[in-house]
């Protein structure tokens, strides 16, 4: 019975012995996650179906981070109707305007255990497979059913394992790694499929920079993209959880599966450029391009890890007056944590502007929106048209080194090669 | 020839000998002020009138404080305009999202000078009238004047001295001698009168808190709000400008003198209820006022000292999870100060969210909206129904003590006496 982690998890939660590709299942789930722009969308379709107790107020997680604090009265709305819902059904795993980034604050306060189905109203929930998860983004109307019953439909997804080797160069991240990836197979390269990060590269790669590569699943057309658990991540879970969890691993003659080798010793620092997240470029082939803004946060790069990188770089220089730099960490606990490493002084002292947590530029509706004939430098995760404000400006996403010497140089920017 | 200083500074800027309140005279400016929400629409009055050149760019200052960073497209394209304009026009005193509040980058970064009129798009520019400037807002199509002529007419107005005597108690600040002020006399008490705050206690306190007394001037009707130069004025310019400038005084028998004697020995913290200004009572009448939001910053208590203030009273205790707390620096230097000092640290431990510098939520568009039914307390400046978002919101007035306090207990919290 031979099976990849996502329908071993599968299989678990709705029963089964075994599940095969393509089948349909129907699975309990774990954890459910809205947020502040999705969740009331959840509850209009809840009211609907007239459930008046959601199934397990403990298996929901909100936390509010796409726009925070209320930028508008509609924003306002939201939170008071959220926080209404939250009070009536005793919803204890709320986190307000302060705490940050839904995909940051799930595992970091956790939420996300291995072997088990997480959902969020956000395409980007595939973010939790980084920690052996099954986690998928669902529609609002969807959670409202997993809301009212604990369940929802899957199709099981076959798997496309990528089985990275080599070591990385200096100043080549995993962001470098993930944007590769999505260059070589397209955008559409693993539609429906359960992205699965193996190999030396990704074994050594601490959660921080999983995270980074579970992200992106989605924007190669991933289900999920799943990192098998393993010692780093119970020590990750060490101080964060006390519940049992089950460290699935993919047997290699699951039938379903499909494995692709990728080679990173020589992999240079990539861009993705506008307005598609596949037009992938070596960093050094688009020096020409100016920018007027850069990002450095997000679900995908604004974890501590990414903010030191980003420090080493700015320490001791000016960011070019031309480029308004937004430095925003993706939760109130790193906020803390770059505060006490001294980060904060450096970003401010080069002329970096620090946001609070949130998703920032990221979504195109809050902080950071950029105008026409604009260009963002950002290390986030998409760049379609539109995607941070007007449909005539341009967003290319990097790493946070790429991002931070950008910033210094007014262009995009290579870092020297070691 | 007795004058006032406000009559002492249109006589000087109109080349008069002699000016008498209720005359109009055309002055030469010192100092045009517009922001991000005000600057477009000058450029469109401007346009009209076909003017290709400003008539002095270095006298121009604009600072984008409002929708920063911008949070809509049309606030994004806004920024664009004005950057542009800036650009063209050679203005170098630009100071673009990451500086701060126009009325603390204005005094911080030393364009402010006694003896000068400094206008703004802005109605709180009264605020600069605390360097012994004559300080007042105007609108955006009479900038577009200034901008094309360096001129602007003016009604001088008569003057209404607050002669303040007496030792503050402790935890009493210049908000509540101001909303005290303001409650005595009314929200159109000094409707058109230059505000003037003399008198020990005036004269004894430091800029910052000589800047609170003077940005609400306009919130009883005053025209500007003057404090006479002095040496606690000359310290404060002493690494900020170079430039010459004349400390006016007001002569004891000017004819347009009203003087009005304040003793603020036994005042207690006030606070500002809604949804007037002058509604004001003693923090400690309405300490039954439960309230969601607690918001400490603006121009009238963003400065160093306000977060000191605030800092002192939540360190090493807990902000109350049902109010969501935001700090908010009104400038990058503060920001660093603040850094600098530990405050941050103070801030995010006891719970509080800090923002970027920015006017926050005073404008009720941008961070920090409140929905329906929601009170929010709020160092600002105004009250009035909607201010900070929802009509059925309300907002009350206080210093930064009371703010802080407030937070931790959840509802309006009079400090205790000392």
């Amino acid at each position: 019975m031979s099976m990849t982690i996502s329908e071993k998890i599968l299989a678990k939660s709705s029963g089964n012995e075994k599940v095969e590709a393509g089948e349909i299942v129907m699975a309990d789930i774990d954890t459910a996650m809205v947020h502040d722009l999705t969740g009331p969308l959840t509850l209009q379709a809840l009211e609907k179906i007239n459930t008046n107790k959601v199934w397990d107020p403990d298996k929901i997680v909100i936390p509010f981070d796409h726009q925070v604090p209320a930028d508008t009265l509609d924003a306002a709305k939201n939170h008071q109707i959220l926080r209404k819902f939250v009070k009536e059904q005793g919803i204890k795993n709320f986190y307000d305007v302060y705490e940050g980034v839904c995909h940051q604050v799930l595992p970091e306060k956790g939420h996300v255990l291995p072997g088990t189905i997480v959902v969020g109203s956000d395409s980007h929930t595939c973010t939790h497979g980084a920690l052996g998860a099954f986690g998928t983004g669902i529609g609002s109307t969807d959670m409202a059913m997993v809301f009212a019953t604990g369940q929802l439909w899957f199709k099981v997804p076959e798997t496309l394992q990528f089985n990275v080797t080599g070591d990385l160069k200096e100043n080549v991240t995993s962001k470098d790694v993930i944007l590769n990836i999505i260059g070589q197979i397209g955008q559409d390269g693993a539609r429906y499929k359960a992205c699965e990060y193996t190999g030396e590269t990704v074994q050594n790669m601490d959660m921080s920079d999983r995270m980074v590569l579970s992200n992106m699943a989605i924007e190669c057309g991933g289900k999920t993209g799943i990192v098998p658990a393993d010692k780093i991540t119970d020590e990750y879970l060490k101080n964060r959880t006390t519940k049992q969890y089950t460290k699935f691993t993919t047997d290699k003659d699951a039938a379903s599966l499909e494995v692709m080798d990728i080679d990173v010793s020589d992999l240079e620092p990539q861009v993705a450029c506008p307005n598609y997240v596949d037009n992938v470029k070596p960093a050094s082939e688009v020096e020409d391009v100016e920018i007027d803004q850069v990002f450095i946060g997000s679900c995908t790069n604004g974890r501590l890890k990414d903010l030191e990188q980003a420090a080493r770089v700015l320490k001791g220089n000016k960011i070019n007056p031309g480029v308004r730099t937004l430095v925003i960490p993706a939760s109130r606990t790193i906020y803390k944590q770059a505060l006490d490493e001294g980060l904060m002084d450096i970003f401010v002292d080069a002329g970096a502007l620090i946001c609070n947590p949130c998703c920032g530029p990221c979504l195109g509706g809050h902080v950071g929106v950029i105008g026409d004939g604009e260009v963002s430098l950002s290390t986030s995760n998409r760049n379609f048209k539109g995607r941070q404000g007007s449909p005539e400006g341009k967003v290319y996403l990097s790493s946070p080194i790429v991002a931070a010497e950008s910033a210094i140089t007014g262009h995009i920017t290579a870092p020297e090669k070691k």
